[in-house]
Parts: C-alpha cells; sequence; structure tokens
C-alpha cells in the first residue's frame, strides 16, 4: 500500500461525541484521511464541521445519499475507501446498506442497528458483497484484553468456570433528559435508541467482551431489568445471570444509575488454575492469579517472553507509557486498515490485523438485546438466547 | 464492672481455626478471660487444649453438658458469664439451648444453628430468658462498615437504588475434601454443613452485610447455585438476584471456586446522590462517590469531624494504623462484653455498644440459605424471602 | 486557519522509538501533515521510511540540510511550517540553529542540546527570530499535570513546602550497552548523551515537573549521582536534595537500575493546607489530600465545577476513558499547532494553548543537568543553581 | 511454661496512647497478663487507671521504684517476669537500669533512651545481666517485612543496590503544641524528645527497617532537616542520602508536615535481579518484581510454596483475613513471651521466636539520631555513621 485509506464520514459534526473519538482513533497511525463527509443533518452545522476539519467544499456533503452516490462515482485514485457511521443507533442501517451496495466499506459505531431483523439483513449484505465490516466494540481493541483472550486460548486457566463482568456508569442517576442533555436524550428514546437502554448502551460492550475473551457463547440468561429513576422510558440498570455453551455460569451487571462511577468495565473471568481480572479504568494492567502462587501483575507493553502476538501487535509503545481509550479504539481502525490495505494489496493480512469486531459481533449484540429484554419480561427463570 | 468477664468454649481445640480467632478476639482488649472449655469431642485433645491454655485443670472439661452443669452450680464469684459455641454448624443447637436455659449468655459462631427450624428455637429461647446471644458475623465489626451504615441511614446517598455485593473465594477449586482437607471435608459435607454449601458459608455473610449497610430487607431473590468441582456434594458457587424492601435491586454473588481469591468480601451501595464501597481486603478504606464531585477516600480512624460515633467506638489506634480482621472480631466481642458488663451493672448499655449481631440476624441468614435453595431449585424466576 | 500545519522531519526513520511517537502525536487531532522528512542519515533507510510514511519522494531527503534549504526556498502555500528534530541529544543544536535561521519554527525532543552553552544559544537564536519551539517534556502535557498546577497557583493549598519527585525504571539494570541494545548504547555513551546518563534522560523530566506543578524554582542542591552497574561511562542511578525559590524542600530520586520498574515517574507536592499525588503510571488521577477531610480523587474529564480549564483543554474524552503517554504528548503537539495557527491567523492564543514547554524550560534542563553533576562531584553539601 | 508471663507497666496510664496499644499487643495471644502497674506520676490517674484495667490495687502502684522494689522482694510465683516502660523518651532510662538491677526483663517503647550514651550503658547492662529486651520497633513485626528480609538474605533479588525509604505523616502541619496537643508538645520538646524531633520520632523507625529488610548498616549519610513550622522547636522534617556497607545508595524522607498523610511508612528496595515494595498502609502486601517477568504480588498467609518460616510465624490467621498494626505489635509481645518461656523452661527458643528488636537496634537509632543531627549542621556532604 503506498497511500492512506480515504474515509468519508456520516454524521459526527462538530460537538458530536463519537464522531469525534472515530477521527482521532482513525488520525492516529497514519494510515486513514479523512476526505469526505456528510456530517449533519443540518446544513449549516455539516458545512462548518466540514470547514473545521479541513475537508475540501467539494466532498463536504449535505446527505449521506449524494455523498455515497457521488463518491461512487469517482475515479479509483480518489474515491472513498471506506465510510464511517456514527449516526444514532435507528440511523445505522439504511446508510450501512447503501454503502455496501456501492461498494464501500464500513464503519459502525455500535449498536450495530436498531434491531436485530435489520443486522440480519446487515449480515447477509456483508457476505454476499464480500467487504469488510467494523463495528467498534472499542473494548476489545486494548492490548490487555487481547492478552487476556490469549490466556484462555492457550489453556492457562485450565477450563473457565466464572464469568462476572460489570459496567457502572453513574450519569443518568437524575433525569437528565429533561435537563437538556442531547446525550441522554436519545439514549433513553425508544425511538431513537431501541428495545433497551442501558442493557442495549453498555450491556452489550460487557456481553461482547464476556464472550471475546471467554472463547465461550451465551447459551441462556435470566434478566432482571430496572428503570431506578421516575419518568425514564428504557432501562437504565440491569443485571443477567449467564451460562455458556462451556458450561461456565456468569453474572452481567450493566448500571446508568450507579452514581460516582464513570465508566467502569471490569471483567473477572476463573477457570480450574486461575483467574484473571481486567479493568478499563486501569486498562495496561491485567492480573492473572493462580491457586497456588502469588498474583501476578501482566503490563502491556511488559516485554516477557510469554505475551501475546496479539498483545504486543495492539501496543505502540514499551511497558510504563500508558496507553488508553483512544489507542484502543485505533487499534480497531488500524487492523481494519491494515486488513483493507492486504486486500487492495491482493495479500494476506496477518491473523493479529483480522481480529476486529464486525457484523457478526454485532448481530450477536442485538441478540443479546432482544433475549435480555424477552427475559426480562418473563416469569420464567432461564430464557435461551436465540438468534 | 471491676473484673473481667468469665468465658467459658465450646470446641476450639488445638488446630481449630475459628476457636483460636476467638480467643484472639476474646483476649485482645483485656474485658474477658478464659476460664473454662470443652475444647473438643477427643479427650486427649481437650485436656492437652486446655493445658496450652493455662486453664485450670478442674475447668477443662471433656464434653459440653458436664462443663455447662458444673458451671452451673459454681457459685456468682465464679461462674461463667458466657460461654462461645464453636462447633461446626450442627452441633451448635444443643449447647446453645441447654446454655441459655442454664442461664448463660451465648456467643455462637455462624451460621447459628443448621436449620431455620433450630435457628427459630433458639430465638424464642433467647426471648424467653432474656439472655443476650452475639452471632459472629465478623465483617460488620469493621469499623468502616459502621461508617457506611451510618452514612446510609442519614440519608447522605439519597434512596439506595443498588446493591452489589460479592464473595469470591478459591480454596475450593480442587476436590480438596478428598485430599484429607478437614475444613473443606465437613464444609462440603451436608450432614455438617447444612442445605447450602457456599451459600451458607459465605453467601450469609454477603447477605447479612448487605442488609446491614443498606438497611433494607430481601424482599424476593432468584438464585442460581451451581457445583462447579465434579464429585462435590454441595454449591460451591452461586449469584443472587435480589430485591429489597426498600425498592433497591440488587446482585449477591459467591463462589468458592473462584481460583486466586483469597477471601474477597467486597460491597457497594449506590443511592439517588453518591455511593459506598468497602473491600474486606482493605477494609480501613471506604470509598464515598459522589454524582458530581470528587471521590472521596474515608479511613478509619480519621478523624474528621461529620466521621460516625459507631466508627469510632470500634476503632483502637488513629488513622494510618491498620486494624484489620481481629480487631473486627473483637469488636464483637468488645461490644458484647460491655452489654453484659452494663446488663451486670444494672445500666443502659450505650447504643454504640449493642450493636452486634443477633440471633434475629442468625435467624435471617437461616432463612437466607433456605430461601436461596429453594428459589435455585425452581424455575420461577423470583421467589419470596420467607421466614 | 483553513488548513493543516505541514511538518518536516528530521531523525525518527522506521525503527526510531521517539520518532514515531511523535508522529502519532502529532496526527492525533487533524491538525497537521507530515510533509516532509530527512529521517536517517542512513540514505535506504531514509528512503524507505519515507515510503512507509506515504511521503512525496521529492520531499524525502537525505539530509537535513537539503531539506531545509529546499522547504525553504519553496512557495508558502507548501512550505513546511514547522521541522520536528528527533535526533539523539548530541545532533539536535546544529539542525535547530539552521532551521529557526531559514524561519522554521522547530519542535526538538528533550534534552533540547548537547550542553548549556548550546541551549543558550538556542534560546537567543528563538529570541531574535520571534519563532515558536516546543520541547517536548511530555509529562507536564497531561491534564492532571495541568489540574495540580493550577491547584498550586490558587493557593489551595497553602505555601508549599515539600516537593517529592521519582522516577525509577529497571531497564538499565543490566550492562546492556554491551548487548547490543541500541537505546542503551547511545543513552549511556558521554559523547552522544552527554554530561549525565539517568539524570539527562529522566532526572531533568523529574526536575522539570516538580518545577512545572509547584511553580517555585530549584535554588539550590546536593547531588549524588551513581554508577551502579560496572562498566558502565554515565550515571544510572542518583539522588538530589533540593531548596526551591520559594523556602520548600524538595527530594528528587531518579534511577535506571531500579529493577522491575517500568516508567514510574511520580510527585507529591505538600503545602500548609494539603497535599497532591500523582503518579505517571495512572495519570488521570490526582490524589488530592487534605488536613482535616478525606483524601479526594480527581479524575481527569471529572466534570467537577471547579476544575481547571488547563485541565479539560487538554482532554478529549469524558471521565473514565482513560487517556495516556501518547495523548499528553499529543497535547503538546495541539497547544503548539494552536498557537502557530493563531500567530499565522494574527490572532492571540488562547492562554491554554500557549501553555506547553519551550526554550527556557530546555535552558533550565541544561543547567540542572550542569549543576547536578558538579554538586555530584564537589564534597560540599549544597552548590547553587547556576545557570 | 504452664503459666501466663506477669508483666508490669510503668506509664501508660488512661488516655495515653502507646500504654493502650502495648496493652492490646500483650493481651492478644493469651500468653501473658498483666499484674502490676505504676501508670501515672498522677497519683489519681494512677489509681483509677488500675481499676479500669481491673489490677489488684495492692499492685496498682504510685511509682515505678516502689513497684520495682516491692515486685522484686515477692515470691517467684507472683513476681513479674517483665515490665514494659512506656514513658515519653526522656524518663525510660532509670527505670530500664533499676528494673534490670532487680532481675526484669524489660519492653520498652522506642526511642530507646534520651541519649546515645543512654543507650549503650542500657546495653552494657543488658549484656551484664543476661535479661533480655524488647524495643517496640514495631514495624518489623509485620509479617511481609519478615518476608522481605528472608527474600533479600536468600538472594532472590541479587546483591543490593537501592534503598528507599519514607515516612510521611501530616500531623504536625499547624503548631499544634501551642494549641493544647498534648502528643504534639512532648514531641516537640527538646528536653523531652531529645535531639531529633521527626528524625527521632519516625525517622528512627525507617531507617530501623531498611537496615532490617536489606541486612546492611548505614555507614555514611548527607542530611537535611528542616523547621518548616515556624515557631517549632525540633526539626519536622527532612530528607537523608546513604550509603551502606554493602555499597547500595539509599534515601530516607520523614516528615510530620506532609498534610493529609497519615502514617505512610513505605520501603522499596532493588537489587540486580528484582525489587521489593512494601507499604505499612497495606500490610499484608509485598511487591515482588522482576527484570523480566510479571510483578507478584505476595500476600501474608498465601500459603505458596516458597514463603519465609519467619513470615508464616508470624501470622495468625490464613490468607485474606487482614492483620494489622496491633498484630505486629502483638508479634513482637509474642516472640519475646515466647523466647522468655524458653529461658525459663531451659530450652532452646526457636529462631522465629529470637527475631525480634533488642537494645543493640536501640543504640543504632540512638547513634543515628545523632549522626542525623550531626550531617544536617555540617556543611560536609557526608557525615560519616558512627557509634
Amino acid at each position: 500500500m503506498n497511500r492512506k485509506l480515504r474515509m468519508g464520514m456520516i454524521g459526527g459534526g462538530k460537538d458530536a461525541f463519537i464522531g469525534a473519538i472515530h477521527r482521532i482513533a482513525a488520525n492516529m497511525d497514519g494510515l486513514i484521511e479523512l476526505v469526505a463527509g456528510a456530517l449533519s443533518i443540518n446544513n449549516e452545522v455539516a458545512v462548518e464541521s466540514g470547514k473545521m476539519l479541513f475537508l475540501d467544499p467539494e466532498r463536504t456533503y449535505l446527505d449521506f445519499k449524494t455523498m455515497l452516490q457521488k463518491e461512487a462515482a469517482m475515479p479509483a485514485d480518489k474515491r472513498l475507501d471506506f465510510v464511517t457511521i456514527v449516526t444514532p443507533n435507528f440511523a445505522h442501517f439504511e446508510p450501512a446498506m447503501m454503502a455496501l451496495d456501492l461498494g464501500f466499506n464500513v464503519v459502525i459505531e455500535k449498536p450495530i442497528t436498531f434491531s436485530l431483523e435489520e443486522a440480519k439483513q446487515l449480515q447477509a449484505k456483508v457476505e454476499a458483497t464480500g467487504l469488510t465490516l467494523l463495528l467498534t466494540h472499542t473494548y476489545t481493541g486494548y492490548p490487555m484484553v487481547k492478552q487476556a483472550r490469549q490466556m484462555v486460548k492457550d489453556g492457562a486457566l485450565g477450563k473457565i468456570r466464572k464469568v462476572w463482568v460489570e459496567y457502572p456508569q453513574g450519569w443518568l442517576s437524575k433525569l437528565s433528559e429533561r435537563e437538556g442533555n442531547a446525550q441522554a436524550a436519545w439514549r433513553t428514546d425508544p425511538k431513537k435508541s431501541g428495545k433497551a437502554g442501558a442493557m442495549g448502551d453498555i450491556g452489550t460492550h460487557a456481553a461482547n467482551l464476556a464472550e471475546y475473551i471467554s472463547g465461550a457463547k451465551i447459551e441462556k440468561l435470566c434478566a432482571d431489568l430496572n428503570i431506578m429513576v421516575p419518568g425514564r422510558a428504557l432501562d437504565d440498570d440491569g443485571a443477567v445471570l449467564l451460562r455458556f455453551d462451556n458450561g461456565a455460569a456468569g453474572v452481567l451487571m450493566a448500571s446508568q444509575v450507579a452514581a460516582g462511577e464513570e465508566n467502569a468495565l471490569k471483567i473477572r473471568i476463573y477457570g480450574e488454575k486461575g483467574g484473571l481480572e481486567w479493568a478499563q479504568h486501569e486498562p495496561n494492567t491485567l492480573l492473572v492469579k493462580w491457586l497456588d502462587k502469588p498474583t501476578e501483575i501482566y503490563r502491556a507493553g511488559g516485554g516477557y517472553s510469554f505475551q501475546s502476538s496479539y498483545m504486543t501487535h495492539n501496543t505502540r509503545t514499551p511497558g510504563g507509557h500508558p496507553e488508553g481509550y483512544l489507542e484502543a479504539f485505533g487499534n480497531l481502525y488500524r487492523n481494519f486498515a491494515q486488513t483493507l490495505a492486504a486486500k487492495i494489496d491482493g495479500v494476506q493480512p496477518a491473523p493479529e490485523s483480522l481480529d476486529f469486531p464486525g457484523v457478526a459481533d454485532g448481530v450477536r449484540g442485538m441478540a443479546f438485546i432482544d433475549n435480555v429484554v424477552r427475559s426480562s419480561q418473563s416469569d420464567a427463570k432461564w430464557t435461551n438466547f436465540e438468534i
């Protein structure tokens, strides 16, 4: 590959939180350049945002359809390689389908679509087109999450018995959606967010992380979803008992009314021989616990001979130079970019580059939401995980 | 009170773990002296243990019945004030009933009895005799647990919404009961331990702590108990969804197969305005989290003007001199001793002294075991908490 | 500003550690594009590195002089805005002087030059040209370092009495310079590194951080430098007693033979009313300690009303999304870029943008090295800090 | 031994901090009983304190001389085995000498005497009488300090290169000695405390700990003592550069004006192969760092096969049941009691029992104070450590 990949962005105008994150993640490694955008449904915002990002005015579009059509018509040496979709949940499906139809690879912020049905259609489309889709489940981009997954895979812990994953946040402790908080407004609105609130927004991250590290799939579950703040329309809190297909038992806890918590995603996994503990607040550390010897503190970039190549591949600095959320996000983009570049060059991507979340993770995430909501409404203890 | 209180001990011969703990706890503050014991059902061990403890050979008994009868017949200035029962679960009830009948106050290691039915009978007996019973739910003796309870009571957090309590241990990760581990053997034996394994041994501690700090009572629950180590006869792992009588939702997790964990009891409670976090591994710290200001690190003995008198009463040293498990245990004995001394002196004990776990906690603990086991066997999601 | 700033790089070819860091830092926020480079003194490496970075072959130079001359001759809408110098210490001065002479702004990796004398000449040149120089003392780019500095400045801690700063690393615990470690080789070579080893490499960071947060200047010092690994040519360990111009006392500890430590820069500052603690390993947390109330955990992006604008300006994400070393580095570049852009646009940069380390910090850093080495060789306890 | 050891106490009346600590430490393990006391120079306090402690009124003395004489005249089966001296520093020497002369073993709170000269005389007396003296340097009683010492001794870290020990407290940040704080008053009074303030009170603990764990002796030092609070008569802050007899370099920092710190004694030791870190605030954890593998978290009572018998001997509970300051203090008393009991029984004490601080540690502590004060007053960088 002798050039940067060309990215277009749908959504993510100035003041949009997640769009800015995607741009930093895409910029970081110098493999991608943002060259076009349909950045807002508000024309003025779209234009201003394009200026702010130094976009060519000709490639600053007022709607995504125009962008996709015009870009598709451009010559190969100018045309977008992929589009990133960072609109609210309900507005993912249409641009994603259209982009794929027009031959663009796609990056989508999670959750992948508004409904499980849409997710399945998108999966079929991805498979039919042979194009590549990145779903930005950020947390699987952390180097020590890679290390953890690899250690489980290698059998270091023996058979996995327990998975405890928790995701407390406190930012919805008040009825902020009625107090002018735009983030809170759309995330608690069933028409924009989907069937679930906290379980969709953060519970899906927790479930994805649990399955990613453990290598096991949720088989049945028992959910208790709550609306803790009176007047709210969607769950802001919940807990789910889990059973995995390898026989492990688990608990998933997600809450957006855990007052005083920031973004405290944490996972613990126990096997016959030992356990792992990883927390997003201190992401460069992985605690490795053993039955009969001291707990070990694995560190990102640690330089131990027994570390995973998946960890080192996703680390930019030596141990002691903390990398964080943006680098984890950047790892998703970097692996995606390496994979696209390899496809363009006609070579096989490295296995480490191929390790990023895709459309299948998106389908499982939407199914998780569906199954959790169904279980929560049921009097039966267990609900089978169905797709 | 112008003398130490006189204690007799049932069980707790040399090599018994918990008996030694009780003695340290009772010794620590110079308010109690051990003067008699029926320390083992093995005569030789009983005699040797008595010597080791410098007991008068005449008050080193070979069985508890003899001890209780002989001591009851002694003059008031020599007779025991109370007996401590540290036998396995199934052997608590008989000596406790007999001791109360003979006029002795009682200390019992938890769980209080073998069955809920026994616990209720014991409660009736305590009420009928007017004697005092201490149930050694150690963890409520920690100063920062007192602080936490008081902050909830004072409304510092607003209405309580969430309770997460967890108790991971790893020591039963192997089938140790078949490998000569005596502790493991009786604790996993339904005939000695009762209906539940891990849920009885440590789940009850977690439930007790949750109710103690939150001030709310479990109203219904949904339990998932597991036997993770093949060949074991009782649950070694479990999780329970909880609903409290104040509307709060909760999760209780207890496992003895969390490989690599020591004794990691931890609780988090969230209300409308803030949250609390306390972990037994670092017991002198209480994290106090707020919606809109930095988390505060409350420390035992901290000397802040707004600290609870229940915390300071249960602290022996200024901040920075870590007190631990034995001091928490000692606090139970000290409060019990202060209460007995006040009763003997005919005065009203201080409210701080009266704050120790008693027979009502024991009954709730046994009911917790019953309800959890019942729920675990049920296909229905929720089981009402019945006593 | 309606375009990205144009950067050229001197040094930093493939496999060079710090060059890659500079590029990530410069890329991150989409304000800068790398358009030219004299990336290596090895021609082949220079060319390959240019390709890898997708540079125009015409702007991939084989030596920095050619680059500076050719770029200086380019039209204004194509010419570099600044050059970044990431060669070893001894090769900073010449390209920096030449760049300034030709009208380019400059970024230099620290320590700024090989000797104090060079640093002073460079300072005179910067002042004479009116151009802008960024010295990449990374650690002052962390948001919680900004917060700490501001709290001291605002008098929150009262008069500052104590500064403890420490910087342990373990990577030179063996004689790695003889075992093919290129980093170790040049850093322990007096001809390439300068008068000091560990004190120059990391001691200067510690001193810079101490002065930056405390707002006080080192006035005299007492240094003890050691060579702990036999056969090494420069100090690999040291401690320095400090006196500041405001009367505070301090200790600075820097070691590269602290076996098992990664990059554990940490600072504690105490005043009459309270103290601060910040550690690079967990950079998003600032502990704020008080005489008579609980320690507070300030967090980056925390959203408290009393936080510093300097902190928020240097944060990209809300609390709980850990930012790290690369973001701190990126903050230096972002502030530098905002300052350059404002100068180009003829407007006044924001005070927060102007807050980045410059040539004066470089001079003080070189003086620190000189004074520490002089003190270490002296039998007198105190050595005055002279520039 | 078929009885408890009999203790008398000099000083330590009600409201005295350290006397109460000694009693808890002595009580804890049921090996010692307090039977006599000269608890205060205030007669009323002496009598009341005796009552509070349930002492026989006949053995509640009004001055220590009477106590020692009367107790010395008692029959062997009633006479004290040892006396504990917990008066302020200046009032240690006289009762200690008299007690030894009359055949009593002695426990003394540190620092051992008011001056180095007294300490040497006391040492000669101990040697002449063959009696046993325990100096309560509490921090060497912690199990993980024992573990650390043993690991250094066994060569696990290789040759020791660095020792960093720090002891920050904040309780003298104000001029509390003028505000009715009795502790502050005598500790900052040269007539009661001795030549040094913070360096005597806590610096000696730090020095003792450093020598105890490293197994090396301080050979020369460079001290900087400060009075940070205007109006104070003794140092409240200081730092000392150290050189040990094995070639290691060190830094000792002690401050009582580190506002917001409690009692944060911490030590780090680095050798060729790895490092150790122990902090009194979390005493059950010892971090063991390695050049080329992950840091290990050793835990008290951890049950690893490679743990030191000195650690397990000084632990009462299995891992995860935090033991603290009082248990560390209790370990000193327990080892002292086991040693006395063995001497009484005419057998050899176990090496683990013999491992408690004695008069030689006291002499080194007084010499440390002398040398530090001398160095602080000198313009020369290094002062030889002389006894």
